[in-house]
């Protein structure tokens, strides 16, 4: 039985991993009968907000670890914990905690440093010639993951398109239906929740990166 | 185009709503092209629960509306804006949230209180005879909610569903893929996590429970 990790970021979409995007991406896993792990860094959150009025809760401090068992109904490892041989790919969706914890997109752009346990954890599979599919705003990181010249999509925003391309990546754009891959690096892209007006919209996308994904392995 | 209503309990499985419960309920009305209407009481948890440890954290408090919101991407309204002119039916996810925040169970059992803002909530649908679903632990509400004779399952727990009969209920035994379904009240259940191995399992039911209500306005 092959077995994919899922790298989560928090618990919400304004600071943590979108949760539509985590739970399809463990319902099309699970659909097709591929075990999964969830793995989450043990660090604090970049900040914590609060979902209903959309401002930053000042004071407070959530760990991304913790906040992610919440997704993963407690079943999480941190990345430390990873045993690459166990696992045959790994999918990150989005959510801002992908650019606000996993690296600092979302407040340094192009300049944008990985989180270092985050890039311990990715380059296990990248160095292993694992499959890794990034969903929404999450493929941001990849050019700083992967080098000059990989492929992917963040959806069609000109801005994040621009800034994938200056930090070496080679955008595509896509609407939300689309999967975008890179055979070569073995990685694959969807928008999701950078484009989709809705979850089903959304499902679709992910449903087709899930299958794209585990084909690859 | 029909408009449902979705009542969270807060934003995780041992201290609110059972996040892959209440997204596969969204994902299933959206595919169906029905609009939803998440709601959630404004009210304190009863506790915060660290999901990693499973304990609970002392001194630690969070709002049932505030976490409702993560898993509505933001879009959630109080109970008590509620408009019943402007819904069709009204779905209520599992989650120990629904034991603990919606109603006192949890720590109370069969002597359990509905917390007001619910009880009068799900009134208004009740006696409006409009459909409603409960998944998981939430049908443990129903007899409170609706009094003697009403027919539900919350699986095959058997303390469970004794104490759902002791409060006046009419349990049936169900399978996770199974929905129960009381006619007269217009009232739909279905085990979900009460049984589910995993969340493909979940899903069955789920969608099996969702086209039910939505056939039954």
């Amino acid at each position: 039985m092959k077995k994919i990790a899922v790298l989560l970021s928090g618990s919400g979409v304004f600071d943590g991993s979108e949760i539509h995007e985590s739970v399809l991406t463990l319902l099309a896993l699970s659909k097709l009968e591929v075990e999964y792990q969830c793995f989450a860094p043990n660090i604090e959150q970049m900040h914590v907000v609060n979902h209903l009025t959309g401002e930053v809760e000042s004071g407070e401090s959530r760990n991304v670890l913790v906040e992610s068992a919440r997704i993963a109904r407690g079943e999480i490892l941190p990345t430390d914990a990873l045993l690459i041989e166990e696992f045959d790919a790994l999918i990150i969706p989005g959510g801002f905690g992908a650019a606000k914890n996993l690296c600092n997109f979302a407040t340094n752009g192009s300049d944008c440093e990985i989180s270092p346990l985050v890039s311990e954890f990715v380059a296990e599979f990248a160095t292993t010639n694992k499959p890794v599919g990034f969903i929404c705003i999450a493929p941001i990181m990849i050019p700083r993951l992967y080098g000059e010249g990989v492929i992917a999509t963040i959806g069609n925003d000109s801005e994040t398109a621009q800034a994938f391309n200056l930090m070496g990546g080679c955008h595509q754009d896509a609407i939300v239906e689309d999967i975008v891959v890179d055979e070569k690096n073995k990685i694959v892209s969807t928008p999701a929740y950078m484009l989709a007006g809705n979850i089903a919209e959304a499902s679709i996308g992910i449903e087709k990166l899930v299958k794209k994904v585990v084909e690859m392995v």
